[in-house]
């Protein structure tokens, strides 16, 4: 089914500069539609900044109602500018600094993922010193390999994330003991574009058994945060512009019925704001070697590092040309062999000044953009 | 043999707020120093601005009389913004704009470093409109493998970069054709961080062949420029703070001993601000796992990507602890398991707190760093 809803509005793309961030607004809307009539009645959805914190793009998830998932003090600022509440902010991250944590506590956000028993240490000492009262969730590592891109599979053992299971008791010991600190939930995060159910199934297994030990231990939790993770067709974004919600919900409230009256907390990024970004850049030379082609664009590996850092595909699409397909490598003008979106491509035969669009780009492009080579700070188009 | 000379100055860390990079300029100005005796009498150096454009170390390099090896019109204007003349800038790149090519046109740049046939047609096409003759040498990708990095291994053949060998005769024809365009030389460059001289010396060889050969046509050229790719010792920056560049530049003294008529023209970048800079962090916390412990520092990804980007290794040195070494995975807080500096590490037994050097951080250190995570950009300080 192609969806004519999301075409990309090309002819107003012809006379702005590239490259640019294109973000289709209606697209964005009608996924956080998707997400609210698909989430569980217990459900709360904590959008994750680091995707993309581009205004617009904040602006109407949070006035969609959703919460945030901030990894800095940073992301806790730009979240409440663009109007988040600070009490559905939740704060994540193995290295939280004194100042970060202060302000987060100043705000008075909703509650502090923990990632290690020293961090349970800090936040009670800075909270003391501060006379308020740190609501917090312990980040759970529950040894499971979500089979995805080994970067960013972040539930195995023993990486930087999150307390090890066999550390459990000790943590929540620590947590009882503490001033300045209330427990109020769990937290787990087993990776990133899994588009397969099977991983968490077998994450509402885990937590099953951890929440049974903690009301073994008389520790009762009010919500379970099973973090984020949910991917997106990186292949066909024309196809399958909106993720499919329901089966994950579904497998969550499925896995997790016994604990329905607690609250389940979700953490998405890449599948709210993955498929309404596109990348649209120019072709400045089509180049001819011997054995190969390349299409020169004038995006770089500065403006979409995901090629370069995780070998990450995306969909790519000539705007501007209607003839027959050829094969080309579609590369940036950095200086770095790593600065190619793909190799062996098929694009309709293209020329110098042709509009290119590499699809799938709303989460981790702008975020992760930097000035490298000297080249300027990417602009954005939103509508 | 230990460098006091370049100790870093550990007392006036204590009260600067961390991550930032240290520039060290007494090794930056020796380094140069080294440059400048052992190159030889026809030898011209360009410094690679992508490495590093910090505004202290490119004031200091254009003092010492360097050119400047540029890859966009913001490298160019940047140059120029800190003391280099126009005329000692070379210009590379495979995606050079309209724009960029006629900034660098009417600033009076030395000479194009051109990457294909097809930028030849547009090179003189926008020289003739702008009634410039545009100072051009052809980029020959020599198919030479450099043993480095796949990523940063450039001189392959079919990859985007240069003009392939059996293409130069049709770029030759074509460059003495074009209007506008003065050929005045040819350029080279076989890779990055290239710590033999195996493959300069082979690239010589290759060299000689294809001045010859233009020679022949009855082409002369003024310059050969044999780019960079000299590296740095990022095991031991401590004992070599210095490459040994009378190694390096014999090799091509040598190798192209026949042609010392013409300018010898070098890129190098890392070789000269590799191992000034080092960034300069502090641990956050100590997280002991089961298996593994955890140094979590306040640097992370966004401000030093090479580490997750290509794999490198860097030299770390905890500053402020002499205790007997543990075992430490060295990581920053930004979530994603690529952020991790080193793995197994062994390290003073650090507390929170503890200043921690990231050595040979001088080169794409600052200029790949980006606000991802919505992180300040990183800071500097130079002494």
């Amino acid at each position: 089914m192609k969806h004519d809803r999301y075409a990309l509005p090309i002819d107003s793309f012809a006379d702005r500069p590239t490259p640019f961030y294109y973000y289709d607004l209606q697209l964005l809307h009608d996924t956080l539609c998707a997400v609210k009539e698909a989430m569980p009645a217990n459900g709360h959805m904590h959008y994750a900044l680091k995707a993309n914190s581009n205004p617009r793009v904040l602006q109407m998830i949070s006035s969609s109602g959703l919460g945030a998932d901030c990894v800095s003090g940073g992301e806790i600022s730009t979240a409440i500018a663009n109007g988040f509440a600070p009490a559905s902010i939740a704060y994540s991250g193995v290295g939280k600094t004194n100042r970060e944590i202060a302000l987060a506590l100043r705000v008075g956000i909703g509650c502090f993922n923990i990632e290690s028993i020293e961090e349970l240490y800090i936040m009670s000492e800075i909270a003391v010193q501060m006379n308020k009262i740190a609501p917090i969730a312990l980040r759970i590592n529950p040894d499971i390999d979500a089979h995805t891109h080994h970067f960013i599979t972040t539930g195995l053992s023993e990486n930087k994330f999150g307390i090890d299971m066999r550390m459990l008791d000790q943590a929540l010991d620590t947590a009882s003991v503490l001033p300045g600190l209330k427990l109020k939930g769990l937290h787990f995060h087993i990776g990133s574009q899994i588009t397969i159910t099977e991983p968490f199934a077998l994450l509402c297994e885990r937590i099953a058994g951890i929440v049974d030990k903690c009301e073994e231990k008389g520790i009762s939790i009010e919500h379970i945060n099973v973090g984020g993770g949910l991917g997106i067709d990186y292949d066909d974004p024309v196809t399958h512009p909106i993720p499919d919600f329901k089966a994950y919900f579904d497998c969550f409230s499925r896995g997790l019925s016994r604990f329905s009256d607690k609250a389940l907390h979700f953490e998405l990024g890449r599948a709210i704001a993955g498929q309404c970004g596109s990348l649209i850049s120019r072709v400045i030379y089509v180049k001819k070697g011997t054995s190969k082609q390349f299409l020169i664009i004038d995006a770089g590996m500065n403006d979409l590092i995901r090629p370069a850092l995780y070998g990450a595909h995306h969909h790519i699409e000539n705007l501007t040309s209607f003839a027959p397909k050829e094969v080309y490598d579609v590369v940036g003008p950095i200086c770095e062999t790593s600065d190619t979106f793909a190799e062996d491509y098929s694009l309709p035969s293209s020329r110098r000044g042709d509009l290119i669009a590499i699809r799938s780009a709303g989460a981790y492009g702008e975020s992760m953009s930097s000035t490298y080579n000297i080249r300027k700070l990417i602009s954005t188009y939103s509508y």
